[in-house]
């Protein structure tokens, strides 16, 4: 870099996982930090399903950016949407004209999800990522319940109480899971004229097996629990179709009042910003220090990232992977200011990858086959989350609520609100 | 009456405090009871100014209906918008073609804010009494914070950092604390270059008298706690227009991020539907046992309603009020149904009207010269309030985060979403 100001100008584009960690590092240090993120909020996306679900209100896993930082001074934190970088210029352009000047950028501003080149699908079936869209799918959800009450067709009735979830990676096997549990428990017995636990939750997969990324007998238990659930797993059935009446899978059109997208993610436009070329998934491949090959002094982390394991895979795009990517880069970059010392390369440690998918039903595998499911993996799954939720008095509501939840079966955030919420009664 | 069915049918619109008390009276009796609601949740509308300033989130003071009467099965809830009611022939029209039969007609759709025929101001100035409202208040007052920290011209910052609230009744009051407090508390050390201290709020009142309701020395106590929170109280100003860049006063434009409307409400259309004549405000005049002249089984509860106390002027429009009217008719219809028995007028009972102004400050009226005021107010407004949100899990809840709150000035709900959350950036 050559770098001959005392204090460098280090803007953080993102405020997920990564470049959360990597602020937080930097806090204190011989550095002056801008944060910038499009939401005044740190949301924690591995539980936005259980918005989704109306067991958690969204400011139970959101937090102020700025109050999470606030006792760094040298954090400076700017609501803004990122429209260009300049890089021989070394400035940020924000939307409104704004521009932010760097020495040292680092680009964490995750991934969406990729329709694969549907756009028009995603009106239809939201992702899990934001909280707009996790307000969506549960007013949709409760939505449909309402009006199968009220109607006294029974196909109509059948479309309403229908659920398809696309995608049976950990976030779709969660949310169908959740879908069912909020079904056959919490509003078995509210309505008069419907069952809601005659309810329909299609998990349907394009490939031949659900939870990739876990090994067999995980899989199977997973499965089983769904099973247990209610939840049709449909397997080898392509989604050909998505539309406001419901899911075209392979060739017949399956009516469903909501449709949940969970079938693959691509990354933010960082490489466009760049002008560097992206892996398949729009991922900007990175170097062990987490560098962009040719542009010094501009790094790239989590979900936008494609950073290569031991051998040479591309590592998944886990809030663990972004949080410790953020980390040590951070910490990497305070030492290389304060010393020169060069950066050493990432290393990730895995910390055990998990889905839940139920009421006393998680999975975990901590690699080189230790494996826990079952009532233990629940538990832990329920301690490392509240655990890893940013603010105290949240880990202490989201604790309460849950337990709450455990023990009575209800859910505190049922509420038809906001777009949608009025359309449509029969 | 004379109705020979064994079981009357009784349809209640609403299901605010009037409505849901009235159905809950009518759990388990002879009846077949019809709970009509356009949302799905029950909402705790006098904390609602804690949503719009980030106290609370919305989930925390709104409770589905279904699960509030679920365990009486004489009760159906129907979520539907009233489009019309058929006197003679006894029914009542929803939007979307359905239609409710009824023996007897419970009305208590609330009100509404009455913009004095500038209907057009509710956009720049949203009331206090839906979800949406408080989300919409909230968005803008956190937005402005954060668009006065990316410009640098002065009077840009001030107009983004200052709301005015029009009308100094009880909701205006409480709302204006609860800003001042957030900017002069919570935000204080979130930011870099602004100063949120500095924010002003605005109170204006068209009246020479702030809390008209309340006891001179009370008032003036309000006052006194309200100008070291720095909220400036204009009586005797008359709002004569209201923009998206703020409000003119006495012909002057004060620029405002946000204006938030308290002056006055105006009842729901039911005098419309029945086609009976309504006072000033939209009420319907009731006889002592809350039904309407010459219209038999048809009663008018709450906001709704145009109830004379004992010195023949019309009771206030206070949840308890409301409460305490559908608890009456209820019980009243109850034992009508069962006994035969002549509906008894109703008589209020005054639990104490009260206000809020902030951290440690609130004032209780307890009629016959009886005040109270200070910290054990606040602790018996906050007792008070807790005991009143329907669900026990609720109550815990709230009450955590409101002690979390006092502890530590914190405000757990800070969210930028929704309309407006992405707009505007300078």
């Amino acid at each position: 870099m050559g770098d001959r100001r005392a204090r460098p100008r280090i803007v953080i584009l993102g405020s997920g996982f990564a470049g959360l960690a990597c602020a937080r590092a930097l806090g204190g240090k011989s550095a002056d930090v801008t944060l910038v993120d499009r939401n005044n909020y740190h949301l924690f996306v591995p539980l936005l399903y259980q918005v989704a679900t109306a067991a958690l209100s969204p400011a139970d896993i959101a937090e102020p950016i700025r109050k999470i930082v606030r006792r760094h001074r040298n954090i400076d934190v700017v609501l803004g949407e990122v429209v260009g970088i300049d890089v021989p210029a070394r400035h940020v352009a924000l939307a409104g004209g704004r521009r932010l000047a760097f020495d040292r950028l680092v680009l964490a501003t995750g991934s969406a999800y990729n329709y694969f080149g549907h756009d028009a699908w995603a009106v239809h079936a939201p992702g899990l990522k934001t909280i707009d869209n996790a307000r969506q799918i549960r007013t949709r959800i409760l939505k449909g319940f309402e009006l199968a009450e009220l109607t006294d067709d029974p196909a109509k009735q059948a479309a309403l109480m229908t659920t398809i979830v696309v995608g049976a990676g950990p976030t779709g096997v969660e949310v169908a899971g959740a879908v069912a549990e909020l079904a056959r428990y919490t509003l078995a017995r509210d309505f008069r004229r419907i069952d809601p636990r005659r309810a329909r939750v299609l998990l349907v997969e394009a490939g031949p097996r659900m939870l990739t990324a876990f090994p067999d007998d995980l899989v199977a238990y997973a499965r089983q629990r769904l099973d247990r659930l209610g939840v049709e797993v449909m397997l080898d059935h392509k989604v050909e179709g998505i539309r406001a009446e419901g899911a075209v899978v392979e060739g017949h059109l399956i009516r469903a009042q909501t449709v949940i997208w969970g079938a693959g993610v691509r990354a933010s436009p960082a490489a466009q910003w760049l002008g560097v070329e992206a892996d398949r998934a729009g991922r900007i491949p990175v170097t062990p220090d987490l560098s962009v090959p040719g542009l010094p002094g501009i790094y790239v982390l989590g979900d936008t990232a494609s950073t290569p394991d031991a051998h040479g895979q591309p590592l998944p795009g886990l809030a663990q992977v972004a949080e410790q990517q953020g980390q040590h880069l951070g910490k990497a970059l305070a030492r290389e200011i304060e010393t020169g010392a060069p950066l050493p390369p990432f290393q990730f440690r895995n910390r055990g990858n998990t889905a839940i998918i139920g009421r006393n039903a998680a999975i975990f595998d901590f690699g080189r086959g230790r494996h826990l499911r079952g009532f233990a993996a629940w538990l832990l799954w329920a301690i490392v989350h509240v655990y890893l939720l940013v603010a105290f008095d949240k880990r202490l509501i989201v604790t309460f609520q849950w337990l709450w939840r455990y023990l009575t079966y209800q859910r505190g955030a049922r509420l038809i609100t906001g777009d949608g919420a009025g359309e449509g009664t029969p």
